[in-house]
């Protein structure tokens, strides 16, 4: 087998790393895990003995390896991690969306996907340019979340409505006319909410492409932090909507 | 005037890096600010020239310092900081709270204290151990939010309940009872939203302290990030009371 390169976005596999993440890929995708690394300081328990069980029913290789550990996850206090293949998600047009329009910050599109699972949103869309959400520090920000989501990125706007015409639009801006429960209040049918950039937003010809929400705050803040934003707007929408 | 130290806890002074977060200590806690400090690299502008005369009004010194700024921040693509003045926060009887329990993560710490001021939440309270809220990395993260706020912390949550015996509890928990939209309707006076460590929530005492309250999640995920679970609690209860 191939000795193990750090990650890059041209790879086609990347790194779960943590127990948690490395535990989620195993069980959530394990045909797309090659194989496990663990680390020799990994304590003898209950984890670890989950973890080789799970391995072993699912014939994935388990190695002992602490160099490469540590090169890979970039940090001396990882203990495990899943090496698995990158694959482009599939959507379903029945279902509600999370569409992120340039996200950039790996924590935050993490965080975003974590919650996106616990709201339900299992079917995301990023607009490219945007952060590699196979990179480490996505998936372990994520929490292994991502191994439980359809993740699909798009070239452009256009390329994702093409493919999704009937989803009911909600772009969230500053400039947005109502607030989150008005405007998912009655809703029925497939949607999908829509956020931008963390530094400038959505570019304003969205506010036309759907209906624009605003999450209300004070003026002494200029926005809200993107995850909250997101996080607020699929609350909202998950409990209001079924 | 003494050289600026790279930030200990120890420091009775602290940096506020960036130009929003510069503008922010300046803006409102002018007091507080011994100097500003910016790179020579900063560019000629409206941002640098509202800068500049902000400063002068308030009689704050500007000094260019590239090495110190960038040794200070720790990065190399800051171009202003201001020096401040630590203080204990002063926490009003009649106004909500936002209740930090062992809060460890600076990032998290930042953007919490960014969402309590667009949510009105102008009093908050760290209960100590926790992350130290005077970090330049918190105060970047909040975006200079900190500067509109009042922060006090304490040894311990009884102390603060001394301090404040009035305010109605709602501790965040997974086996809250209630939620938040339930527990917030028809509640007047002051209250207190609580919420726990990042990794291992709050104690399971703080359920007999007041009403539980929990954001409804699927189970496909172990728990909401704390600065989301913070978000959405501070939205619901400050859009359902005045």
């Amino acid at each position: 087998m191939p000795s193990l390169e750090s990650y890059r976005k041209e790879l086609d596999y990347s790194y779960a790393p943590g127990l948690f993440p490395c535990m989620e890929a195993v069980r959530k995708r394990p045909d797309a895990v090659r194989r496990v690394i663990v680390s020799s300081r990994l304590a003898e328990g209950s984890a670890k003995d989950g973890l080789m069980r799970l391995c072993e029913k699912q014939g994935i290789r388990v190695e002992t390896a602490d160099r490469a550990l540590a090169r890979l996850s970039g940090k001396e206090n990882v203990f495990a991690a899943a090496v698995f293949e990158k694959r482009q998600g599939s959507l379903s047009s029945d279902e509600k969306h999370l569409v992120l329009h340039h996200p950039s910050d790996k924590g935050n599109l993490g965080t975003m996907l974590r919650t996106a699972l616990g709201f339900g949103f299992r079917n995301i869309a990023v607009i490219r340019p945007a952060a590699d959400w196979d990179d480490p520090h996505v998936i372990r920000a994520s929490m292994g979340a991502m191994f439980s989501l359809e993740i699909a990125g798009y070239d452009d706007f256009s390329q994702y409505r093409q493919a999704y015409p009937a989803h009911a639009l909600f772009p969230f801006m500053l400039t947005g006319a109502l607030p989150p429960e008005e405007a998912a209040r009655g809703l029925s049918g497939p949607y999908a909410l829509i956020l931008g950039n963390e530094g400038s937003g959505l570019p304003q010809e969205f506010a036309s492409l759907g209906q624009a929400v605003r999450i209300p705050h004070s003026g002494d803040i200029d926005s809200l932090n993107l995850a909250i934003a997101a996080g607020i707007g699929m609350y909202v929408f998950s409990s209001l909507t079924s």
